[in-house]
């Protein structure tokens, strides 16, 4: 019962990652967050549940849009946000990692939002605050991406109200995505029956039917009847490497087009994480198109986000 | 009537440019900016007309300066505002600028700040967002930067009461300059009757009589009996470039000196929109002289700011 | 009397240099950060002494680490911040140091932290502004760095009690430091009997008696019966410079290890301002031992900082 993100008595102290977190904890932050759907559409949009609470957005690797939907969040909560790009600062004066926590840490901190390039940075983190203090894990590197992962749940339980039943196929570069990695967990918690990827070998992951998966590399069998579709960005650099061909090639392949989405179930909802590169791994005509609830997510996010802080850090 | 700046019953729904604004909505503004000078002097500068509100500081082009008078117009509207530098983030992603804007929407905009490159990029995002989002122009290419119009237009009112009767010479780069074709278009709308633009041949637009405006090309001619002096920024670029032999050679002709205001009314004001070469368009004996209302200028643009924020997304 | 950090009657009007404080002005800010320990404790952890005061970080050269001290005080006294890069902005279209501020001023500012490569750009800034403008110097140069220096002394008297009596070295790099500087008038103006520089005669500035300390480059003799020491950076430009061998012959002479701790009194404290270069003048046996009261130090600071900005521009 050693589990970093979780307090003696079993409340969220940390989202370091979906992996590992308690089916109760999940719908807890689903809930919270459908409550924080009706603040987002005041006209006052703020509640003073982090009032005084000072949140550092620890970047460690630049990501505007991240930043941008943690910072929304934190602000609507009434918190004080201080935005940190670490790359430009005290890490190349030789500062190690631990020792610029230490420093915020003794500044009166409450919430570290924490971007790394490296797996494990957030945790390394989380082991070393204060009691107080919290850490949500905004992206390192190949691992997680949690709260990703949770409004993916958010926006899946939203539309098919149940996740009993469901068929959802995760399509594209598998072996890169913590996106993938956080919202495959989150499904196998929350009992989704069958859950797909679809991908080339060469970017799908040793053994990943060892997270319960069901593995295809043709995208129109993978796609038959299921209820969810979750279109993964393409990394520009994938697109130049050694393990695709080439975007048009990938797109051919991989690619949703409006065609191929009409074997999914005709109620199907199409997801993806954003950005898009549009006409690679994506058509605009569905990304665009009726069953398209990529901007909902969006939505979703803030109001996941600040399910998450205010739970974890509220006063 | 299919004003893009107005609502259907004819309220500012954008601010893109101050062309096509009716008189009463430029006077609404300079009334409101009035009632908001009296807030920026008090010792708590704060008014509670956007708080809750999203504002995104949405720069697809750097400047420090502009960005900063939106920054403290809201934050003294008590808006939650967000700075985002867009080169630096997900352009470089291949995002198209309608799928970065859509996004923020996503996540419960209320108003977009945006400064952009290219002409047009503010009218293409108010196309594009939602019933209850607003956009301010804050510079588009050479086309507008109607904010700075309207803070223009706010001192020459403070300054001369009324504006019939009035000289105006706009003077310098007419030809890139966004500052002087929104000022132009106001002091039309306001019914001045004589605005004189005075600058080298290589530096005015084709056809730009067509504004309503007297040509000079020689300096003195064009101050004799000027009521107002609005000296233009020339940019660095040009001062290299092949439309002008030299700084030295356009302060010569072009630069504003003492001994040439003083062809101008013996109360004329001088303004500038910053940030000065000084000893290139404007001398320092000038700028920093009895007839300068530079600073003014800087001061009454905050409650310009807040005018059009709260007149177009107030609560 | 002309003293330009004080108003005609006596009070602080902006802090510059700790040299030239009288001894009541320090006392008065120690006691008042005294105050504010207290709020950083608390849940909400905000005061609002100085809502709608607008706060201009003005950093002409780039410290993260000190920005977010002045940004986080700021905010926990309700004060709206607005952080400008310089560097990057209007300074390279030629505008001088004194534009940028004359036209920051005129958006009304109440405050600016100016940290500056230059010795002395914020005396010339204090110098410019209005009488209800008030400025910080959040480093300058080589020359001062006060809320350092305060902070340094709060720490002292919080683990001290007294100044009377004590012996206090500063060691390492005394020539480059502004940290050195501003803590040795301090330590003068409060009464210390005893304040001692350790380094090699290399990073002595000349005539450092002046200052009213013994000089030792012997460390083992500098550290004999001392109650603080502080550690100084070593700059990493040093490390490769003339003036030093190299990183580890200075660790050899001059870093702060156990074994020369025991040399100094049994309750002695160790100080650094951060951040360390472990193992070059300190090692991490003393940097995380029971003598350090390094991430102390950062506690105060923000309180520090706190004292000082109500104590100057508080409503």
């Amino acid at each position: 019962m050693n589990n970093p993100q979780l307090t003696a008595s079993g409340a969220l102290q940390h989202l370091l990652s979906v992996e590992g977190l308690p089916r109760e904890i999940l719908v807890q932050i689903l809930d919270t967050a459908e409550s924080f759907c009706g603040v987002t559409e005041r006209e006052v949009k703020k509640v003073p549940l982090l009032r005084g609470k000072s949140v550092f957005n620890l970047f460690f690797e630049p990501s505007t849009r991240t930043r941008t939907t943690f910072e929304i969040a934190a602000k609507r909560l009434s918190a004080d946000v201080i935005n940190l790009n670490i790359a430009a600062s005290s890490q190349t004066k030789g500062e190690s990692l631990l020792d610029t926590v230490a420093n915020l840490s003794a500044m009166q901190a409450d919430l570290f939002i924490v971007r790394h390039a490296q797996a494990g940075a957030p945790h390394l983190i989380a082991r070393h605050v204060k009691p107080h203090e919290h850490v949500i894990n905004a992206g390192d590197g190949r691992h997680a991406h949690p709260t990703q992962g949770l409004l993916d749940l958010y926006t899946i339980r939203h539309y098919k109200k149940d996740f009993n039943g469901l068929t959802v196929a995760v399509v594209g570069d598998i072996l890169h995505s913590r996106v993938a990695r956080s919202l495959i967990h989150g499904l196998s918690i929350l009992g989704v029956p069958e859950v797909r990827v679809i991908g080339p070998q060469t970017l799908m992951p040793a053994r990943v039917e060892a997270l319960g998966v069901r593995v295809f590399h043709d995208m129109r069998a993978g796609l038959k009847d299921c209820d969810v579709v979750v279109m993964l960005r393409l990394q520009n650099e994938r697109m130049r490497g050694t393990l695709l061909p080439s975007a048009q090639e990938f797109n051919k392949h991989y690619g949703l087009t409006a065609e191929k989405l009409a074997l999914a179930k005709s109620n199907a909802i199409v997801m993806h994480p954003g950005p898009m590169n549009r006409g690679v791994e994506i058509d605009s005509s569905v990304a665009d198109g009726p069953h398209s609830v990529i901007l909902p997510q969006v939505t979703f996010g803030i109001a996941v986000r600040m399910a998450v802080m205010s739970i974890i850090a509220g006063n």
